[in-house]
């Protein structure tokens, strides 16, 4: 096949050591079904701080433009955290999102049999959830204007959230054609009771409905949301909603399915580029320890497969093997119930390895 | 004892239903505590609309100003969801919350032991949950200004946050004080690693807690948040946060007690006045038949006894009262196990009534 160039961040705490043994599936996919990759790594997030002085190196970002997929790990850490905004790691990372266009992010929800005992939430209320969040990704409060000012009681603090007609239309037709292949239900989130940007979100769902007359779509105030979430999981299918709504909604829903160590992302614009990372963090906690769970970015290995390069049958082949290893029984620590047989970050890349 | 002067107002759907019986409780407290109460009563929410073309009609704003402390029933429903923004429900509440200077919600989300199985989550990992949420209520995003405009790519809207240093001082000081009287535990939620008004209110946070060295502050992202309260609801103590994230993170922490049929909540200003509600709302599709659970505004008027008049022993009358009637059996239809046993409205209020 042709040679796809991967840009690779492998970032900060346990990105490096998951994305090597995403990098090890991928290789052996080329082998398998004669695939063709060419590998770059750049430097991201809190390393690139230490070492660049910046989050998001021009060099790195290069890297990303001129690249078909990124693949990142994880950035973050407590070392960065007191540091002023623009060598901060997450200054990096929605500077990426918005020098590569990534409008929507994407993020498959499911609940892995294997791991339902994890769930806080009653098996029973879990049963069937599969769900996706389709969070807008470059506009909103993120990126609108903020600043400081004097007022008339003293300092004030100011965020801007701005949404033009645009910017809604094509992260809601995604949704919509997302919606398409999966059960046909939509549900899209807002605060149209309180926000502008919000009515003006309804309104554009509203009016890109009549293209999508298949489409069932739902309108869900973001608190309400919240609360169904919890109540009847299964009952969602597509949910998109703007940025700040989609940071936090995401991470509930990601939280209840109880697999969150093994969901993937996938952040796309216009066009088959994207930029795929595990949902989980860097976990300075345990870096460098070599027991970190590289499932989730595995998968996101599959995610990628499937929306940029269209490998369908390489992509089921990864998730085939993760549910395979699973099914046998092995476990990361983060995953095993009796954490005396847990096994390592490399002994799980190479069980899937071998098993593709 | 002096007379206190209560501003009813019932609003729409089950609105009036449960108040009425909140208000037989009170008057009960008269009797057995030798307290002394004047209602009146107001219209507010759709019903003001209907009748004088405005959520919040000027004299139930004067009555409500003029009283010592206001009862809530609920507001809103389907017939007024499509009205223009001045003359929807939602807008007498933001309304009232602005013009009584109510800038603190507290709600409290505790698990009712009777109810523990209508949760979605796991018994274990209830156990022990019992947490408030301290809500700022008149500022941030809901009342920044906002606007439509054409901008470079067509039209786009706006909503704006603001908050200035005095504003979340008060509430935080609030928080503070309340933690003080609990487990001396504090959450702060904010976005600080995107948002500057996030960034303001973990400064000023961190100033003030120097003030209250008893109490330990955890600063806690909001995306984090919406995981930890699934993944350890007990743990947290007091929360406090912005408008917006408060607005969603009280509704998942009620929903996830699976108690929110059970719910109070008291909005606050400076001094002892204070509003109190359900949390639940205005339930239109069982309005009208005398099934609704008025158990939530009877905990509310318990609230409101403890924070704005100091009347603890009649507080507590009412509790008890509310678990011992539960604990002898008696349901409405939300929470029954076994429907056909659930009893109605007003024979709840009643059994309450005689407990007291
Ligand atoms: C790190 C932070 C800026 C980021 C966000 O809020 O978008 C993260 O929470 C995420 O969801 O990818
Ligand atoms: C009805 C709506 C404006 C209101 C809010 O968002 O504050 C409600 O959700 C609440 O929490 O009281």
């Amino acid at each position: 096949a042709e040679v796809k160039k991967i840009a690779v961040i492998a970032g900060d705490g346990i990105g490096p050591e998951v994305v090597a043994e995403a990098i090890k599936v991928m290789k052996k996919t080329e082998e398998v079904f004669g695939l063709s990759f060419e590998f770059e790594h750049g430097l991201f997030g809190g390393i690139a701080i230490d070492e660049k002085g910046t989050p998001l190196p021009e060099d790195t970002l290069e890297m990303c433009k001129k690249s078909d997929a990124v693949l990142l790990g994880a950035v973050g850490g407590p070392k960065w955290d007191n540091n002023s905004k623009e060598l901060r790691p997450e200054t990096g990372l929605l500077g990426i999102r918005k020098a590569l266009g990534l409008f929507s992010n994407i993020r498959p929800a499911n609940v892995f049999d294997c791991l339902k005992e994890a769930s806080t939430l009653k098996p029973e209320v879990l049963e069937g959830t599969d769900l996706i969040v389709v969070r807008e990704l470059t506009g909103g409060i993120y990126f609108g204007e903020k600043f400081r000012r004097e007022g008339e009681n003293g300092q004030e603090a100011v965020d801007t959230c701005v949404y033009n007609v645009a910017e809604i239309e094509r992260i809601v037709r995604q949704a919509f054609e997302i919606a398409r292949t999966r059960s046909k239900r939509l549900a899209s989130v807002d605060k149209a009771n309180v926000l502008e940007t919000s009515r003006l979100w309804r309104e554009t769902v509203n009016r890109l409905a009549s293209d999508y007359p298949d489409v069932e779509v739902e309108h869900v105030l973001v608190d309400n949301c919240a609360m169904q979430l919890l109540r009847r999981p299964s009952s969602f299918d597509v949910i998109v909603t703007e940025n700040m709504f989609g940071d936090i909604l995401s991470d509930e829903a990601a939280m209840l399915t109880g697999s969150i160590g093994m969901l993937s992302s996938a952040s796309l614009g216009e066009g088959a580029f994207g930029l795929y990372e595990p949902v989980h963090g860097s976990a300075p906690d345990i870096a460098g320890q070599g027991i970190a769970n590289p499932i989730a970015t595995i998968l996101s290995v599959a995610l990628m497969y499937r929306l940029t390069f269209g490998y369908h049958e390489a992509a089921e082949a990864i998730e085939r093997a993760v549910k395979e290893v699973l099914d046998a029984g092995h476990r990361t620590g983060d995953i095993a119930v009796d954490k005396a047989s847990a096994i390592g970050t490399t002994a799980m890349g190479d069980l899937i390895v071998n098993t593709v």
